[in-house]
């Protein structure tokens, strides 16, 4: 490119590494805080780093949180009974938008995956077992709310494997034809088995 | 939004002061870059405050600058005779990129404006009619490389009243119907121009 600032350059190099976004657009977001004031450019720049650099992991279910347990696992309503484990933190969020879901959560960091070198080692499985024994009262139950995929589908075999001899109910999240999806442009795998997992029509 | 994160909430704000960017997007790239490394990530802020600290504007031609004279004015193969006047730095760039151009810049900052309330004394004037006032040998030409606007032709007229007294050649960049550009789809203003200030066929 043609312009002769280093500091710019750097900026534009630095704004690229963002998703979605390439040379031109970085060089778009550079030259647009380049004209912001001082004071917007240093909270924009302070934001982000304060973000990454003081973000925590809950030691209990290993969402991200800003305090050594997470705003979930600190709330007394929730029905530590009820645990759904998910792949990442991306998967509380979602699920936690939906207002549907009162339990908490467990965040694996990931699904078993060999082709990318990812071993039951790398999850957070031990603390989830861990939980899972460590519940006194009635046994627990695990909702799996993780991508059906290949990867994912190890992965709750796996888990299953690990928590056969424990008291624990296992449980998926539901599959079929989502609402306000049409029949015509679902996929067969789905539409067969939202067939055979149909559920009684309630009058 | 229902993430419980503060930090992850503050850096969304931030983000979504990004041109083109709203909250879904933000949280998109917070979440992006909460997974990387935490080195990357400091680069990344580090990169973005640096040039809005250390950024100059060349004291001669007021362009972006890492200096105190830009690189374009201090380059000595620049004919210091020929000064560009434009709009903004980022006029600059897009006809450095063209590399048509040797001669040096004028960045006067904006465009006179009265519904925007910028007036002349807003506008970095008394140092381009000092630039020609200081052209020690034959006299300058101004190429007027102004957005074809009414506060650009307005522009274009104060500035030719103020220098009129002054040895100085004034020219614009030349309007008309763009390369591989469609007739049919050019406006009716350009187009009408174009067959006016028609240039004769070099066989």
């Amino acid at each position: 490119m043609g312009y002769s600032s280093k500091l710019v350059e750097q900026a534009v190099e630095a704004l690229s590494m963002l998703p979605g976004v390439g040379k031109k657009t970085a060089l778009r977001l550079a030259l647009f805080l380049v004209e912001q004031d001082e004071d917007q450019v240093k909270s924009f720049s302070e934001a982000v780093w304060k973000m990454r650099s003081e973000i925590l992991h809950c030691t209990t279910c290993h969402n991200l949180s800003d305090t050594v347990q997470c705003a979930v696992c600190l709330d007394e309503r929730r029905n530590r009974q009820l645990i759904c484990v998910v792949e990442s933190f991306k998967d509380v969020m979602a699920i936690e938008e939906t207002g549907q879901f009162n339990g908490v959560y467990h965040v694996l960091g990931g699904v078993i995956s060999p082709i990318e070198g990812v071993g039951p080692e790398q999850l957070n499985i031990d603390t989830l077992i861990h939980r899972v024994k460590d519940q006194s009262e009635e046994p627990p139950e695990l909702i799996m709310a993780i991508s059906p995929t290949i990867e994912g589908e190890t992965t709750i075999f796996y888990l299953s494997k690990q928590l056969k001899d424990l008291s624990v109910k296992i449980s998926t999240i539901a599959r079929g034809v989502s609402f306000g999806g049409e029949l015509e442009y679902a996929d067969e795998l789905t539409l067969g088995r939202s067939i055979i997992a149909r559920i009684p029509y309630e009058k």
